[in-house]
């Protein structure tokens, strides 16, 4: 069985604490996490995205360490998630490494703590996956959250993870662990 | 209702890749991965568990810049995660600590990935939680997982993480979000 969904974690466009459009910068331990996540949880791809040329090849540098440096031999399964994880420029280029890969244009899914209307459930996401037979784009924000520029775009939003109250402030690293742990039990 | 569950992270006793028992390096982002997740989800407490002095120092030293130094101006929403975060030497010091707090001894569950057997399903544990009114205090491990030391003393093994396959290398940051999320859900 193909794989039916790819991890996105966008660098930009996303807003800072006081709601500008920012490109953040890449985090090491972000590269990690989700690839393991993304392996784990059976994801076909998982892309860094930035328009910052330095940060793309700061990035290339990490995944190539791991992906066939000394960090491969050192440790192979970090090799195995590694494997998993590409850099890309933008969301289009994101989209159309998938369509290359799959033939089909992916269906978009943004998550974020902040959404609170048009809500798409866990089950009910599942249930449109397995009926459409698309592939499934996960798109993450970094900073304070995607820009409207990339909500725009959905074809799904996602419902927030909500825990024992209102606080809800998970790391993104946290939050794509558990998204994907959400969507693939049975 | 009183908090129902605690976290403990131990640096000791704790496997290395080659199974000799070591002590690890505290690492920053496990304080405030964490630290978000146990507030998301309403953990009592967050216990960072090291003998090492000078580790512990540099974890008074972290969570005091968040707790009440310029990280509590600049990021409320963090200076409420880390509230629950302490740090203490031994996984005993962290039980007597909850029973200063609850009257109670905390049940010790054990986490890891690579146990098989004597497995408690994520659904019992609740029951059993619901069921004894006791506290249940969650142990992560760090780096190649908990110590015999220590998951011989446990009142339960909880059942590893799987994703997709066989694979499941989640970082120990990813692994606590799933496990409360599990935990927590209706």
């Amino acid at each position: 069985m193909p794989p039916r969904f790819y991890i996105a974690l966008l660098h930009y466009p996303v807003y800072d604490r006081r709601g500008r459009v920012v490109t953040t910068a890449v985090t090491n331990l972000d590269i990690h996490d989700i690839s393991r996540s993304s392996r784990t949880y059976g994801a076909g791809r998982f892309y860094i995205v930035t328009p910052i040329e330095r940060q793309q090849e700061l990035v290339r540098r990490i995944l190539s360490h791991w992906q066939e440096g000394p960090g491969a031999l050192y440790n192979p399964s970090r090799r195995e998630a590694f494997g998993l994880a590409d850099v890309k420029g933008s969301l289009d280029e994101v989209l159309d490494d998938i369509s290359g890969r799959t033939g089909q244009r992916a269906r978009v899914v943004v998550t974020g703590a902040g959404f609170s209307s048009g809500l798409t459930g866990f089950e009910e996401l599942r249930s449109r996956m397995d009926a459409e037979g698309a592939p499934c784009l996960l798109v993450f924000g970094t900073g304070s959250g995607l820009a409207e520029e990339v909500t725009g775009r959905a074809d799904f939003v996602l419902e927030p993870l909500r825990g024992a109250g209102s606080y809800n402030h998970l790391s993104v690293r946290s939050a794509v662990a558990v998204v994907l742990d959400r969507l693939c039990r049975e």
